[in-house]
């Protein structure tokens, strides 16, 4: 049911950068459910990662490995390896010795990431069997089948690749992503990658992974569970041009564009995916004082299981929306100053409902699968936004039958 | 669907209160949808509203209203009168004009609440054609049909009352509540009215109407909807015994107690009746730090719908609840100090799967009606509860087609 989500575009190889995939059998057989990476040696690894507490051991080791020298990225779909205490933390551990041992690098240069059931113990050795042909398929032009990879209740594969130019010289940005539910990113999504050949210095690249992160990952919820995995690592292979040891100057800046370009993307392609959706909305918050009071607005407006179903019936019940702006707590908010537009139909004006509304116009704006909720808070001139999905049946059934 | 909410209990009448029910014809023909309450003279009358900033036309007057020596309240469904703007207040006050004209007392003295869609123009001349009627109808045993005439999307009328003894007088406690679905009150819910025959001072069952409201109605939530017409009233008639002049004494604790009991009765109703419910859930946070961290723990587990849906399917998916827990917001929050409980069945102990649980015994318990989920934070001593229910088919049906 994804909303306007369709085959992965071109994905343009990353110098300097492999993907293999295997089939390991953590949850089902025959499915693809273990992707390795490989980062050539002296590339430069970045990440942010789920504030959740119950974070998951691969996460809690990640942490402690940033900012050391990274060769590879192991991930398994259908094991969460959270809620899992000591033992996940050793179960992380063995897949990692694992691939240290056959490629010979050391443990720490290592990172794993996990996705799928939480509080289950991790099958290590399906995964390390599964390894051999991992390793084997290795290749710079992998991404399609890792963006397979990397899927749980995903319809479809998520990617996205730029290319751009400086000097004379091309640079390739290609990432892929993975989520459907419990989205509500709380600093990345459940699983992003990006990689890029650009040579770019361990702190620039760790501020431009957080950068890209809040204007893509975390602008995105779909039913408002911030999940225990969160993981969205750049990767920069160093294979093209001159080192980037600053946030300043031409290349980064076009390297800056095109990470927050794919990023997006990827981040979108998790909206337009998730769980029963049947439309893609975007919240935009207009006139705030602040951010935060555009994102609690805003956030209020896409976690709103009254709206949600609205949306889901193509009913323009604006009222609902009016009452989830009220209830956000923005301090001293003036009823009186708000308008609301559904795409360009203005349907609330100071508070109440305009006069030139009439409900034919919001219902033709609903029945389209792409939706604009845009809300003027008469307060400023901050502005944000952010992109959901509805509530559907559907969702309800996914979520009900889950572990079934 | 409701879970475990049966027929109307006895109600007490109470004296110097009487209620009058008819049909307007708000939004259905035919249909009770106006109530009206007369309290004797020299009643003490004490509310608390919604905190929504689009809070309706009514609760604005209401608010404006309170501490003055109020004589009627007037309610009706299908129509909230709130996101109306200006004529939305010429609305309400016109069918205070009209109760006030009709019973000889002033503007001031009558209080008016409505309840419904949101947005739409209130149908005044509907309600005060039907004025008459109701006016003729009341009376001092009518609490039930008062209980029917305030409801909207709810299956069954909510109503509660005690008596008590003190000093050889019998003092009765009655109220009745409505709502089902934008119910995450945030001061009160959608329209409670508790009323008792005592002789309160007014600063004393401002007091009192506060502390109840904080121990039932704000700790419930269905959709976390926070509404736009939330007002729970308590009304003391003064017809029986001495004035209550402070929060203290004999009389005092009997009545506190009393009013605080129908009220969590009333508000309990309110979740077991929710939109689509088939499971009436307690979620409770031992061990906290403070009270609000408790809080916060509970809302998240309360309002996640991957649990939600998974009490739905009665499936124990006890990763979604720890989740929950870890993305509340609890700083510091030590993963490896809680424990969860479904009913008395320990399934995650110091952070990981309890060693002694199985899936059956999970299963055992989500296949009930009623169900704790109980939360150790392992933090301090602090405890809160509050009260839910599940996101069904059901849920999304009623709320994708409400309007239509």
């Amino acid at each position: 049911m994804a909303v306007g989500l369709g085959a992965m575009p071109v994905m343009h190889p990353v110098k300097g950068f492999a993907l293999g995939i295997a089939s390991a059998g953590v949850k089902k057989a025959g499915r693809r459910d273990l992707v390795l990476m490989r980062c050539a040696e002296g590339s430069t690894v970045a990440g942010v990662f789920t504030q959740n507490a119950f974070c998951a051991a691969p996460v809690q080791l990640c942490k402690q490995r940033l900012g050391q020298p990274v060769r590879y990225l192991v991930t398994n779909t259908g094991n969460a390896n959270a809620a899992t205490g000591q033992p996940g933390l050793e179960a992380a551990q063995q897949v990692c010795q694992a691939v240290a041992d056959s490629l010979g690098v050391a443990l720490e240069q290592v990172l794993p990431f996990s996705t799928g059931v939480i509080g289950e113990p991790l099958p290590v050795g399906k995964i390390t069997a599964a390894l051999p042909a991992a390793i084997a398929d290795l290749r710079e032009d992998n991404w399609a089948l890792a963006g397979e990879g990397i899927m749980t209740t995903d319809t479809l594969p998520k990617g996205a690749s730029l290319q751009f130019e400086h000097e004379g010289e091309t640079y390739s940005v290609t990432g892929i992503s993975k989520g459907a539910g419990m989205i509500r990113p709380n600093m990345a999504t459940m699983l992003g990658y990006v990689a890029t050949d650009a040579k770019v210095a361990a702190p620039v690249l760790q501020a431009l992974v957080k950068q890209a992160a809040d204007l893509s990952f975390n602008r995105i919820t779909i039913d408002g569970d911030t999940s225990t995995n969160d993981s969205f690592m750049l990767i920069a292979t160093g294979q093209t041009g001159p080192a980037i040891e600053q946030a300043a100057g031409g290349l980064y800046q076009k390297l800056q564009e095109a990470v927050c370009a794919v990023a997006m993307q990827l981040a979108q392609a998790i909206v337009r995916d998730g769980e029963g959706a049947t439309k893609f909305v975007t919240v935009q918050v207009e006139q705030g004082g602040n951010v935060q009071e555009c994102l609690d607005v805003a956030y209020a407006v896409a976690h709103s299981p009254l709206i949600k179903t609205a949306l889901f019936a193509s009913d323009p019940n604006w009222g609902r929306i009016v009452a989830a702006v009220g209830y956000a707590g923005v301090p001293g908010l003036e009823q009186e100053k708000v308008n609301v537009f559904l795409n360009d139909v203005c349907i609330v004006r100071d508070g109440g409902r305009a006069v030139s509304y009439t409900e034919e116009q919001g219902a033709a704006v609903m029945q389209q699968a792409e939706i604009l909720i845009r809300i003027q808070l008469g307060r400023g001139d901050c502005n944000e936004t952010i992109w959901t999905t509805d509530l559907s049946h559907e969702y309800v059934r996914i979520n009900a039958e889950y572990r079934t």
